[in-house]
């Protein structure tokens, strides 16, 4: 939308109040829910100052998740906008200027996103970023080397720096310091807009107080029917915990794709159906920025506790090498190295998501990267080689296994 | 290469004579072997006039297939080609003129990717298929259907027309009479270049002078290893028979995809090693023409014999509705009554090949529709719906079977 890909702000509403309506759905906005009674299973909600009851037989939390605001001086600035709704992105718009500098602090997607939105308008980008390496919450380190190389020519990506200060001169932000996680060095890099982008914490209060068990995470714990720990409550969104297909452990609920499909069961089985989904989620994601398409499925390697795995990548081309206009492809694969199952794919470049979701099928099916590597791939010669990516870097990865026995 | 994509034939040649000579292998081009002496373990082939013996441990056969050439009256005619080899394409050549008209007999992979290569270089072109629907040995009716709706445009399609007669004019052909095979009605149609692609035949006699049993596609039987009946004798490519992973049926192998799979396999195991293709293979197959990309994989609905199957049709967008640039996609899935389990899956439009690649993993898996509909597919409003064709398709099919149980 800021990048103008969307040109207006309410094509973004998924149903509008007109639907509600048509289809027989009380809907209440601008109404506070301050507290859930589960033993007479009413709700309390607060609308203009009147305080309603609704009663339920059947609850569903979607409270979704706040930004997470990082400890920096003088964060009040004018200038200074952490992005999460429309309204967020309307209140930026002033701000966007050619020429300017926008600097983001944090580089996961919504930062690496609203970094190309804002390079897209004519800004000069600064991306800080705390931890060692970009988008470390999804890809492993290598890969995310192999992300940062591309996009570096576009945007300067400081990354293992905190930032600390923001200065402002005649009531507007002017620069913000930051510091060196390792040299304790500091400097001072110049900003006339600044993007808090550090990630959101589950919004729970109101779940907890009802007494939904909350994870470690810090969401509320559902399970694969979308059922908190408090009968006839479910919960769906940002504001959920579940747990990772591969290696069951909590994990916190943050992609639009894993939401659906929570909607769909808690909305299955809260209206007395039953629908359960996998046991874990893939965690498939995907992201574009700076022409780069980026995707991934499965935990990364530096977040497993008791699996050792064996990796290997694979770097080519989209076609065969005789056929013009092939595109770079990159992808990673790692397997548990006692079972050689497949626990996660990583790629950039050419159609990464689409080559993804055929990982993250091995992955549901639990399978064996010696068989997936025998997958019989689609070829043609303007669309791809006899030996594409996804079966060329299991080669790669089963050469080592091999070694390794 | 005759549309001008490849600029030079040789591109296409994989390996040059200096590969051969520095890998240590003895290459002997215009060498016809003429018998296989299976007792003695030697073939005998003549080079020059010269007669050779060479003896063999292990045999690898690869003698391809030759142009199935329909009964046509002066077939024979200047203007008229097959195409198989490289050379082929060089004598069409001198024939392919802007604005003149081009009919290509068989509706196939080859026909298409031909009438395309022609259009592009400015020809008018007309198809003759004999069959009721183009592509029929690949795609289900109705998806044949949709691919012609989507080229229809651009060539004219006789399906269900025999071709019967070639007419010259001054030594070089002018028309071609039709029949159709409903009506009996026939007519003339003008054509300046007649492109035979009427499908192959494998070349066989080589292996069944030596015993190797024929199977009734006409290819020479190989199982998983491409061992044929006969030991030491391995086949790989077109000249082969092998049997369809889903249907267990026998199937002649004529997909690129497959040969370099064979190729693998009876390399490893003709050098003693042991290398094991999946039980039977997946036919996943893509092609490219007017632009249009098409995919699929498994068996069509009509060559299955002893299975009922239920199926679905999904035809929407390659992004959410909401972001600008979606392209048409339309998937066919076809799942097995009893059991669920994934039949095959057609794909026409945006991504079809990298899409189809995913229910090849899933076949592959022998995976369920119930299953496979639960999938995480990548979402990003650049790249994919949080839905995706994919798993939207399954929910089509899955409600269907919940009718029929």
């Amino acid at each position: 939308m800021l990048s103008g890909d969307i040109p207006d702000a309410m094509n973004l509403v998924e149903f509008s109040e007109d639907w509600f309506k048509k289809n027989n759905i009380d809907l209440s906005l601008n109404t506070t829910v301050e507290k859930i009674d589960t033993s007479k299973k009413s709700i309390y909600a607060k609308k203009n100052n009147n305080l309603i009851e609704k009663p339920y037989d059947s609850l569903i939390i979607c409270t979704g998740a706040k930004p997470s605001i990082p400890p920096i001086k003088n964060i009040d600035s004018k200038g200074v906008f952490s992005v999460r709704t429309i309204d967020d992105i309307k209140l930026i718009s002033p701000w966007v200027k050619k020429g300017k500098n926008a600097t983001i602090i944090g580089a996961g997607f919504i930062g690496l996103e609203m970094a190309d939105a804002l390079y897209k308008k004519g800004m000069k980008i600064n991306i800080v970023e705390a931890l060692p390496n970009i988008l470390s919450a999804v890809f492993d380190e290598d890969m995310s080397k192999v992300i940062l190389e591309k996009i570096s020519d576009k945007v300067t990506v400081f990354t293992n720096h905190l930032a600390t200060k923001i200065d402002s001169k005649n009531g507007k932000i002017n620069s913000l310091l930051i510091k060196d996680n390792v040299s304790g060095k500091e400097q001072t890099i110049h900003a006339d807009l600044i993007i808090i982008a550090t990630g959101v914490k589950p919004e729970i209060s109101l779940a907890k107080n009802a007494g939904c068990k909350i994870g470690k995470t810090g969401g509320i714990i559902v399970n694969n029917k979308s059922e908190t720990s408090v009968k006839n409550i479910y919960a769906v969104g940002d504001c959920t915990e579940y747990v990772d297909f591969v290696t069951k452990q909590p994990a916190s609920v943050g992609l639009g794709s894993i939401v659906v499909r929570q909607a769909i069961a808690a909305g299955t089985n809260a209206a007395g159906g039953n629908y359960e989904m996998p046991k874990g989620f893939l965690q498939t994601f995907t992201s574009k920025f700076f022409d780069l398409e980026v995707a991934g499925v499965g935990p990364t390697i530096h977040s497993l506790e008791n699996i050792s795995a064996v990796s290997g990548k694979y770097s080519g081309f989209s076609l065969p090498h005789y056929f013009p206009g092939g595109k770079p492809i990159t992808i990673k694969l790692s397997v548990n190295e006692k079972t050689g199952n497949i626990i996660n794919a990583q790629a950039v470049g050419d159609k990464a998501a689409k080559r993804i979701n055929t990982f993250a099928c091995a992955i549901l099916a639990g399978m064996n990267v010696e068989t997936f590597r025998k997958l019989e791939t689609a070829y043609a010669p303007p669309i791809a080689p006899t030996l594409d990516a996804e079966t060329l870097v299991c080669d790669i990865v089963s050469l080592k296994l091999a070694r390794k026995r």
